[in-house]
């Protein structure tokens, strides 16, 4: 008799981001009219760059011929791409990362869930409250936590509140964590951990033999130097630290799917008998056996943004996506609103009006102003009272979802 | 203190094809001039057909202008895809499957390790014995076995044997089993399962309330039609199987990245209490949470196989392989040998030489034949004396092979 792993049935509700395409499929079928403007699930608009596109018609091309086809490729990566990976977001700021501690994979969602795999099951994770909902319902999936509470927090995992009253940088656990979830520039909030934040952390992970799982997803958006993009800029974050990264959001690469997953050789677990032993066979492991690299023709065309020409025109896109973002931070503060985030990250965090609920404010906006955006609470109960705009869209929509936001909460 | 998924720690030496290349490496660090042949890893060597590779092109131009450009798309796959394979893959062989119950995903290799994600621990599961060996890494690493033994087999997984004594059809187990898979047109021993075999397995799985994993990723090269290329032409199938397809061997997408899965609304497997629950949401909120779906480029390609040209071309390919099976099969029997398979699959299954180990014969080929071939003991216990050779090969390289080969074994 076939068991089902029944933690599965312990996840509240859809996964956020289906939640809301039902909300807004529901609204579309009583008005088709309504021109909709999508801030919501943060996905890029802009077409790919031309050396990017250039360089996969060049992939296809040589999938067409015999003496250039490439089948199986290595599970790990092409060396193409992760010496570029290497030298230029890793090298440039002051990082050594060897070529072998680079996993190419298909996306920073399936990383940061297939990660679990390689760690025992009575791990304590800890995580930001906001935060990626991936994040928790992954260990859900795979039993780490109880049933979930009325306010949507489960049983067993250890929440981190990130909220205005805080300044967004959460205290560290007062109990022991073996598993730390971060995320900057961050999802949700567009906030930002500073050198001193990211060294706490680290810090604390050493004295846990605690493993952080950082998310550097958004880290191409950090507009002030200062500010770390890898979480291997702290001192001895190697020890202690996995990180992941995408292209999705760096390049535009959401329909294309690529990101990378970094797993120091100096990181170590250890065996239900206290013996320490490496991460990086275990992640190599479950990559070949588990995985079978990502499209030779993706990875050309992620190769291709560090090019000159690439890395200009990608630039150019993340400046565009970041004006996007100032005019939406700068005009909903003119609309009388809270405005957090926006400034290092493509996210605009917002307060609701007093007493307003995240889904509330999220039926609001889509009925009134026909904006789709995400509900803070969707990211876990420390979003309550919070909502999500996405930077992503064509300047005309960014002007006409403010204009339209704007009315609505003046009504 | 992290702890690791000491589970991990059972899997014997490497996983086969990696420990393949490390031996080839050193052969070739040692002989840089030896022009070696590969039919080990089943890798295809055929160029893409020009229709795919066609709207590969077209699909690359679209993400580069902002009204045809796609972000993150359905993480089940496009429906232009999955409606091209319900309709070509399965309603031409009489089988009807709703678009919903396919998912596409990057490739079988993953599907079939993901998928016992959705399953409980305590399941016991059956494998033929010799087998892909992840079906049974996977397993290993999920913690559902103990240590192996001195031939490799893991306590608590019920092993059944496929070999020239019982004519490749393994009994069916007599103690009770959960999970079963089963691989037709096989991998590794190229033979395939007639309909009443196959009934035989839906009708057992029915008594044990099992599921079957029916991989059918070499599906496309049955040449004979009274063959079921799905489970699902067999009565009562939707109950109890789930069926992985790929577009690797069909399509020459081993470096391009294309697969998918079936689960049926119809499969239920079981709570801890005994409640009956469909895997069909299970699967579902799996895939929409750690997966984010294919490149749109990839799936693209991956509709183009169904229609007039691409799928002549695909056609072509499919026999140019079939035919150096052929070759293969009928060249080593003259050699001598004891051949199996290599008529609806492009693997040759041959007996070693009397006496000798499939390693032995692997590195005895290398040596002196300057070909790469698969140890069948790399496929498990049952494997130990037989070894695997693909088709996936020019057809100069084949003959060349067979003359190597051939020569080798009348020395």
């Amino acid at each position: 008799m076939a068991l089902i792993n029944h933690h599965y049935l312990k996840l509240t509700a859809g996964y956020l981001f289906p939640e809301i395409a039902r909300r807004v499929a529901d609204f579309e079928s009583l008005h088709a009219d309504a021109d909709l403007i999508r801030l919501g699930i943060g996905d890029v608009t802009e077409p790919l760059p031309p050396a990017i596109v250039q360089a996969m018609h060049t992939a296809v091309d040589e999938m067409a011929n015999r003496d250039t086809f490439r089948g199986y490729g290595p599970e790990q990566g092409y060396d193409f791409l992760r010496e570029a990976v290497a030298t230029h977001d890793y090298a440039t700021r002051g990082v050594e990362v060897a070529l072998d501690e680079i996993f190419i994979s298909d996306g920073s969602k399936c990383d940061s869930g297939n990660i679990l795999d390689v760690f025992g099951q009575e791990n304590v994770v800890a995580v930001l409250d906001p935060v990626y909902p991936a994040y928790v319902d992954t260990n859900v999936m795979i039993g780490r936590t109880g049933e979930a509470d009325a306010q949507g927090r489960y049983d067993g995992l250890i929440y981190m509140p990130a909220t205005a009253e805080n300044d967004f940088v959460p205290e560290l656990p007062t109990t022991d964590v073996d598993l730390i979830y971060l995320c900057y520039p961050n999802n949700p909030t567009g906030t930002v951990a500073t050198r001193d934040t990211l060294q706490r952390w680290v810090d604390f992970a050493h004295e846990q033999q605690a493993v952080i799982l950082f998310d550097a997803a958004y880290e191409s958006y950090i507009t002030d130097d200062s500010i770390p993009h890898s979480i291997y800029e702290i001192e001895g974050a190697r020890e202690v630290a996995i990180e992941f990264r995408s292209f999705s959001k760096k390049a535009g690469f959401t329909g294309v799917r690529c990101a990378l997953t970094v797993v120091p050789k100096d990181l170590q677990g250890t065996t239900p008998d206290g013996e320490h032993k490496p991460i990086h066979p275990l992640w190599n492991r479950r990559h070949t056996t588990k995985f079978n690299g990502v499209s030779y023709i993706v990875q050309r065309g992620a190769a291709a943004i560090y090019g000159d020409e690439g890395s200009q025109q990608v630039r150019q896109r993340i400046d565009f996506y970041m004006t996007n973002a100032r005019l939406l931070r700068e005009g909903l503060q003119q609309a009388g609103m809270t405005v957090y985030g926006g400034e290092h990250a493509p996210y605009i965090w917002l307060k609701t009006p007093r007493g307003v609920t995240s889904w509330d404010f999220f039926d609001l906006l889509l009925e009134k102003s026909h904006v789709v955006g995400t509900p803070g609470s969707g990211f876990g109960a420390g979003g309550e009272g919070y909502f999500r705009l996405s930077a992503f869209n064509s300047r005309e929509n960014v002007e006409l979802a403010l204009e339209r936001v704007s009315q609505t909460l003046s009504d």
